[in-house]
């Protein structure tokens, strides 16, 4: 199989605007961004909101809806893949009021509970824009991402009630345990699709023996072919742990959410940047980008 | 190197008294298993409390004191390592409090946060003896484990200001890389000691390859040599984990904490029983069990 | 499955006399130590036949037919394997000679081509028994023990047409290619039955990470359980890797072809001690050893 | 560290002229090639000779003579390894015949005995140009390619009396084992330096995995950092294990000697073409191409 999904993760909430001027914030922003990503050649974008004024991670389905309306006006076709992660701080019923809102083909579904420790990136900022930026970053030193058992069912339950397609973030090897007991009470439906988040402080790191443990552990647990999976690797890690994963016969997601580097010391001026530098790579491997209909042939989600 | 320590957890938070008739619960029950495991060739007692009258995990602090005279007034060297983990609903403050108070020479310090999904065995109990034992089990299906970063702080620091060795239990792979993070910080002394726990529903499995995993994150952050650990495997999983650790040239833990059975439908009567056992395997595979005071000098710890 | 094969290679090519007075020379000594060694639980014995006047491994048809008359004289139902290895010098049609000849149940196939270098052993016998002893161990510095794919096509296809299943012998890796390489040509009948000889100098070393490798290899290539597999390690690798291979799913092979020790120290002063230590540890672990009958079903070879 | 060793093999010994009509047969070809390759790029260029006249591999010192002389004319500074694997048949005095007589920098040491099975490309030729390529192609059916311990051993021993590096071609896991006993004999001077080849047919295959097992049996032999290794997988593995091995931390090669495609379908017509595509992927993960004064640091070769 040559052909892989390129995935687009366009804004995310974990970093701020005061790390990169790049960084997309308002409806029109980010709405831009996706569709330069889609024009650049990704399969699918990945949307999380902010607020406009501030840029703080929203739960607001009205920003959530102006962002969907403006990517659908111009592109009908790329496949919107919705957070329920949301932002520290919001409750499970807040992260997945946008699946039955709008009924997306894919959302992101977190597959366990772990230390989310962005606290150290804190020390690193010079000059704040906004004061919500550094209390976010220093409280996570106290914070625990929770998706307990009865969250992810309760989440997972209204994906099948909406027609949306989970796509499973697992950020250490025992996620994919938790998918497999999910698998096994048979909420989850069809080949699960895992999503290998490598990089975040409180849970697995970001080399490649990292991702060749989640792998190996998926193929243990589910079998060979059994399972369809993604990763991506934080900050300097993305394009490495996409080119492994490419490697081991998996999808890549890119994207500022993850990563704001086109390279060394360069930023990324938009999220096309990054799908074009990732496109690139896999055609001097060979590898051809999916489009959003085998994308959605190979995941067994419906347009 | 082939002498290993031996490490017997008595009794925990997670068993619950219907589980089995033998599980050990007031002072003299626990403090006897502890003396019977140091006979068998135990070199270590990990100690839980537990409430007399239900046996309910309890964090009173005179119990503690009554299971630790009793064990010391028989056996003044086996290693008495205590839990800091406590049971479900116990703060922090009260997890660690037993480490200032009785300044053991090893305290269990947990190294991330899990979903701690107890839950699955609550239906294959048929009858309970105490009201408390379901509604704790089942309650953990939307509980979190939780220790976060600023957690672990306390509890190392604490323990550092008391001259406790810290058992950093790690429950997944991610959790190695947090211990990395404290062990960079400069809070962790000494080279780390690793306790591997494998086979709690929410976090790793207790596959060979779980372990392997685990060895392989731990040599590549630390170094080979750099770092002591130990492991388990939950339920019947117990030995062969403890064996796959020997052979990899670590330490082992076995005990009525992690698993009820001497062998396959067996219960085990006592503590002693299960320490038996595996020195009996050792003794097959031409390895010597360490007395505490090798263990003391191979961990760094001071009497 | 907690049923495993217990095999046990008798007396082999590698050691020479001068390294055991208990290591069986003659038909007799052969004969009842494969005896003994069933009697102790031996789901199947290996057999190499020696010169009885010098101890010298020996292709003679004549003493393989006096060892197998001796054994089927006392027991009818213990799986018989022939060696086609035969010793340093044989030809590949010596080798093969005992397939036609006595049509065994089972027999060995060398997977691969290895240097073969036994020397290091010559410099710590301090006295010799016999002159072709040193000579022979000293010359493999220059020898390679070879079995060309021409070898192997031709061994497998005289085993194909006796109702031999072959016993495939993986000394590296690689090999576990060479026999999908035949596989796919047509020629292996059947789930493959892998045997990873893990300790020889010139191929793999006997850590558990060389048998995770070999394990983790074959299941890549042929697919989980889609094949069958033992494993052992030469020398005092003996156990832990059978123990290993237990853990992984595996069957075992013990006996003083790859090893003349019963603990440190301790010469085993006959096979069948050898297979009570491997019984008694895998009752420790609840495994059973699977029959004669048991083995064939599993392995796919007629009676 | 970023800066890594980009080595090119110009030609070869395994493929035949049939197969590609770019592969450089005459020693001006040869020498131009190497001139290109590192004018793209290349730190080092790996040397083999081929009779002019029908482009089987030669041993012939005189063709060596030329080559070199020819490269030396323009470039003083490319690293120049030689081979002494040398093609089928030669014997080892032969093969090893350039290092007193050109005392390279660099000369490869074939480090086991391995099956060398090009068989299977006979088939897929449908033209021969001269008759011995079908010949030596078919031929190989029962070859082994064979560096028996005493060997190596000569081979080294030469090296040493030269000051040459031997660049040590492992072909499978053993020969990393291989490696272990020469060093540990002494032979072995200053850090080990490994070449992973990946994908000869009757050696270890080219996925992934398998340049994983070599790189964490080489990390547990040796200890992290105190050898470096280089890798590269035959045919179309070629680019995709050199991209892993820049992620594991390795140097790589590429060159017709391994590959002949530039990209699926399409021939190379030049070593240098194969040189700026390694370049223009290194590129896009921020590594650097080490100079060759840089590399002889590297390994501690002097110039």
């Amino acid at each position: 199989m040559s052909k892989r999904i390129l995935n687009c993760a366009i804004t995310g909430s974990i970093h701020v605007p005061s790390m990169s001027p790049y960084l997309p914030i308002t409806p029109d922003e980010i709405a831009q961004n996706a569709i330069d990503a889609a024009n650049a050649g990704a399969t699918a974008v990945h949307i999380h909101a902010r607020n406009p004024e501030d840029g703080k991670p929203s739960s607001d389905l009205e920003i959530y809806d102006t962002i969907i309306q403006k990517i659908r006006a111009v592109n009908k076709d790329v496949i919107i893949c919705l957070t329920t992660g949301g932002g520290a701080g919001m409750t499970v019923e807040e992260r997945v009021s946008v699946v039955p809102k709008f009924k997306p083909q894919l959302a992101s579904m977190n597959a366990g509970s772990i230390n989310w420790g962005l606290f150290p990136a804190a020390a690193k900022i010079k000059s704040y824009k906004h004061p919500w930026e550094k209390a976010m970053l220093e409280m996570t030193k106290g914070f625990v991402f929770q998706n307990t058992f009865a969250d992810m069912e309760k989440m997972i339950q209204i994906m099948n009630d909406n027609g949306t397609k989970p796509e499973l973030e697992c950020y250490d090897v025992g996620h994919i345990y938790n998918v497999k007991f999910l698998k096994d009470t048979g909420l989850i439906q069809g080949k699960p699709y895992l999503q290998f988040v490598l990089g975040i402080n409180g849970a697995l790191g970001s080399n490649v023996a990292d991702l060749t443990m989640m792998k190996e552990t998926a193929d243990r647990l589910f079998g060979v072919g059994e399972y369809n999976w993604s990763a991506f690797g934080a900050g300097r890690a993305e394009y490495p742990i996409c080119m492994q994963n490419l490697l081991l016969g998996g999808h890549v997601r890119v994207g500022m959410e993850d990563n704001l580097y086109l390279s060394k010391g360069v930023l990324a001026k938009n999220n096309g940047e990054l799908v074009e530098k990732m496109a690139r790579i896999m055609r001097e491997f060979d590898f051809e980008i999916a489009s959003p209909d085998e994308a959605r042939a190979m995941l067994g989600i419906t347009k």
